[in-house]
């Protein structure tokens, strides 16, 4: 762990809603416009939402394989997104965002929800791809909206990893990861200091609808302990607003290693927050009461990795 | 999962500071007011803190064994706790309290901070100890007061599970355990839908002083993450106050399935809180959201059991 200060000075590029019908150049030319406004900030690192660059399809049920696939990139850079790289590249930032991905892998076609990470130079450093796919694969007709991400892509073979930037090691997640604590410990035991994790969140759950009133009550929850039981920063992103009659939760969050929220989005459409995330500071808990050495017991821990689910 | 109510009647009783030349017998005095407060509100089940029995002692250093053997207990029940034994037997009320224990394990004598579960028939049930030992081993002249917790105990070598009580099953875990994820998913996994947690919880931790006033934020966002992320009721229970010079946090709470605190302690001293925790709402977020069979993914948590610490 290094002492001294390493500063990523860190810009949630919350997005209002996608409509359906929005061409991806809109939606691209809406992140080139937080782009350079972070770059007036002088800002190293923007943070773009999951699937940024079309509506959240999952909510519809579409029986015709091709209309769904119409959602997804076959390559990265493409030619809707190369003016965002070639801006952020001019400008020297890095980047990440979330798209719906077909890629081959293993002999087959696969359908991923990703995130890439780019770096200031252009190339794209690290690609992950989401491990917790919520919702169900059939129509359930009784739902006023559909969540069939267990239906259109495939759960990640890749599990979770980090790569090095910007003087440190940045990991990603995506959306329902981030409910999870395995995903943060996974990211810090591969070396992450810092967690990237979009997401499009409905504030009506309809499985439940007791809780909706404890929809960013969760959300912060879950990014403010994962960060801190791993003494990591963690940015969490929103795409909000009410996308196609969907009400999307906001509260773009940049949280500390403390678990302190230090920045956070206070409307439900585009919006930039920024934060110094000094990478150093992971080492104020990591070095004390989360000195995962000296502390964890992985030995007690063979049921996480040994079985899915409850005892019957 | 059982979808009639099962609700369990629950105290925290936090306990006030109990001074290095308290008597067992007035500690136990003091637990048996509390269980009688408890009993005239018709509670199922009391939860008293870690270490109930005596003063912190792992705050001082020792280097006469006979001097720290003095705070440990070689049978329970004992002289000291029969009174509270029978009482709580007598009243039909389960409970559960921490103590420093010395037992015979593998062929020799270890040093457990444990705490066990009695049910309502004063029989007990569940024995669990500590397997997040925090601290240090060496007495360190530094510190205002030592944490010698790896010095005067073994580390639990039987990890954690549940047993059936009052129509359900219920966990343990003792204060620093609660800070880490891995101790409410093996709980979850081993059945928990209640989780049981003493603690004993400094408010000046001499490592890193700048985090001091965050203590109550994160015993609250341990407590509440742990809950919500895995379904289950969690009552933390702490022995508070100003203890031999040494400020202990309070903030005893029941927190429901739902992350949600539904009772907390107001004071720093003995004091029961009370609620009526449901076990079969643990359906509410175990069969959706936090569904583990439909929606875990052990394949991707190989480094939680199989790695100790981060990458070099």
């Amino acid at each position: 762990m290094d002492d001294k200060n390493r500063v990523v000075r860190t810009a949630a590029a919350q997005m209002g809603p996608i409509a359906r019908d929005e061409p991806r150049a809109s939606a691209v030319a809406r992140m080139i416009k937080l782009l350079e406004q972070a770059a007036r900030d002088k800002v190293d690192l923007v943070v773009f939402p999951e699937l940024t660059l079309t509506s959240f399809f999952p909510r519809w049920f579409m029986p015709d394989q091709s209309e769904v696939d119409a959602y997804f990139e076959t390559e990265m850079p493409n030619a809707a997104t190369a003016p965002l790289f070639a801006r952020a590249h001019a400008l020297g930032i890095a980047f990440s965002f979330g798209y719906a991905e077909i890629c081959r892998h293993d002999g087959r076609l696969h359908h991923f929800n990703t995130s890439i990470l780019v770096d200031g130079a252009g190339q794209i450093i690290d690609r992950y791809r989401k491990v917790h796919l919520p919702g169900h694969t059939n129509h359930e007709l009784w739902r006023p909206f559909q969540h069939l991400e267990k239906r259109y892509f495939d759960p990640s073979p890749f599990g979770f990893q980090s790569v090095d930037l910007l003087g440190g090691k940045i990991g990603q997640a995506i959306c329902n990861d981030r409910r999870w604590p395995e995903t943060y410990r996974e990211l810090a035991l591969s070396g992450a200091e810092m967690a990237l994790i979009g997401y499009n969140t409905p504030r009506h759950y309809p499985p439940a609808p007791e809780h909706d009133h404890l929809q960013d009550f969760h959300n912060h929850l879950s990014l403010q302990s994962g960060a801190y039981a791993n003494g990591m920063w963690v940015i969490g992103v929103a795409k909000a607003g009410l996308e196609e009659g969907c009400d999307l939760i906001g509260g773009s969050a940049i949280v500390a290693p403390t678990g302190e929220i230090i920045a956070q989005a206070r409307t439900l459409g585009d919006e930039i927050i920024v934060a110094d995330c000094d990478l150093a500071r992971c080492a104020e808990i990591r070095t004390n009461i989360f000195d995962f050495a000296q502390h964890r017991r992985p030995d007690a821990y063979k049921r996480i990795a040994g079985r899915t689910a409850h005892p019957d």
